[in-house]
């Protein structure tokens, strides 16, 4: 899985049946700032993700890719290769908070 | 997932089987134009899906990879790893939007 | 799927026993040249497929990986990540053709 | 597989069902140093995994990717694509240490 | 698949159950020189491999990735991502030998 941000979404009126009525949200992975190991950057790479759990623009995510992101009862059979499993609250490195929701 | 535009098509008569009959188009992933992220611009890369929708060249749309690809009644057991499953109409980043079919 | 050039070949004759009897090809993935648009050049990368449709060297061939390559009835059950389902006869973008295997 | 660095950890508690009381670490990937050959050094890269082995930060282990993160019973149908399913006591390259857990 | 070569080797005592047993193998992918295309060079990335045909370092090896690694009876149900599905004889580029075994 990888950490991201939500930085927008993606409406498609003309698409595959089983997927009327589900959100579609664009992230960007974010990576560890190499030099001062202080905070996350963004890596500029751009995915488009599934949302069941209600996650907005700016907020922290955890993305799973492949055959898993239909593992939730919300996506069993979907033709999706990525979904949000969770919104982050806090991510530490080296046993310090590189990112807090409530900042 | 990720958005592509469709660039191309591929054509070939001699083939695995099943897949005679299925439309294979050629899409080029985009990204947000990192500088002012107000803007999609191709990755370079290339891609050849598999399109039940009726996409048309110039089309922005959101493909699947993997096994999921062949999660819709159309593609299942197919010997295929991408699909399209939606034409895109808008792409919003940062609440404004970078991409509308209708321009 | 991606277009690929056929350009050699595997031999292994100390292998896992259901691959007894299956060819393997490398192939060179290609890509848009970037600059013109009007012709395929290779990535550099190289990989090695299966192959039953007696593709050659030099053809242009159509490749899928992942576990879509264990969905033809020659390939079922192998422990294999990318096989040739197509030989490639023409690539069209930007509605001009960029191969063709007749030249 | 490949060898990572335990450098952190996630923290998410608004998340999919199934994932409740799953431990999150965050891991780099480490390659062998190119010019020297004699120790292994981080790629930059950032993945979150499931562990259930209590691998601890700074410990180096062994990641597994993809669909084969569900085949333990602990992570049997989640909707997961990375676990930690080695702790690493040493890497040997070219007959010689590069990595040991004792040092 | 790809080819490359074993370089090394993983020890791992605190892991995941089934994995007991099962010898890790460090291997670099080799992709052709571009300049010459006359011989295989290191692409300089590291992944670990489980390996059921005994091969050693310096072996060149074909190594399947992703869920078909499960594909074999040795394999079967383990938790793992990549492994080895033969040991490599010869390697042919246009037509010439760009690696030999015996050599």
């Amino acid at each position: 899985m990888f950490v991201a941000r939500v930085t927008g979404s993606v409406v498609s009126t003309q698409k595959v049946g089983t997927m009327t009525g589900h959100k579609l949200l664009i992230v960007e992975p974010y990576r560890l700032d190499a030099a001062n190991r202080d905070q996350l950057v963004t890596t500029g790479r751009t995915f488009v993700t599934v949302d069941t759990l209600g996650a907005g623009i700016d907020d922290m995510v955890l993305v799973v890719q492949g055959s898993s992101a239909r593992l939730t009862p919300e996506t069993k059979d979907l033709p999706i290769d990525a979904m949000i499993i969770g919104i982050v609250d806090t991510v530490s490195i080296d046993r310090q908070k590189v990112y807090s929701r409530q900042d």
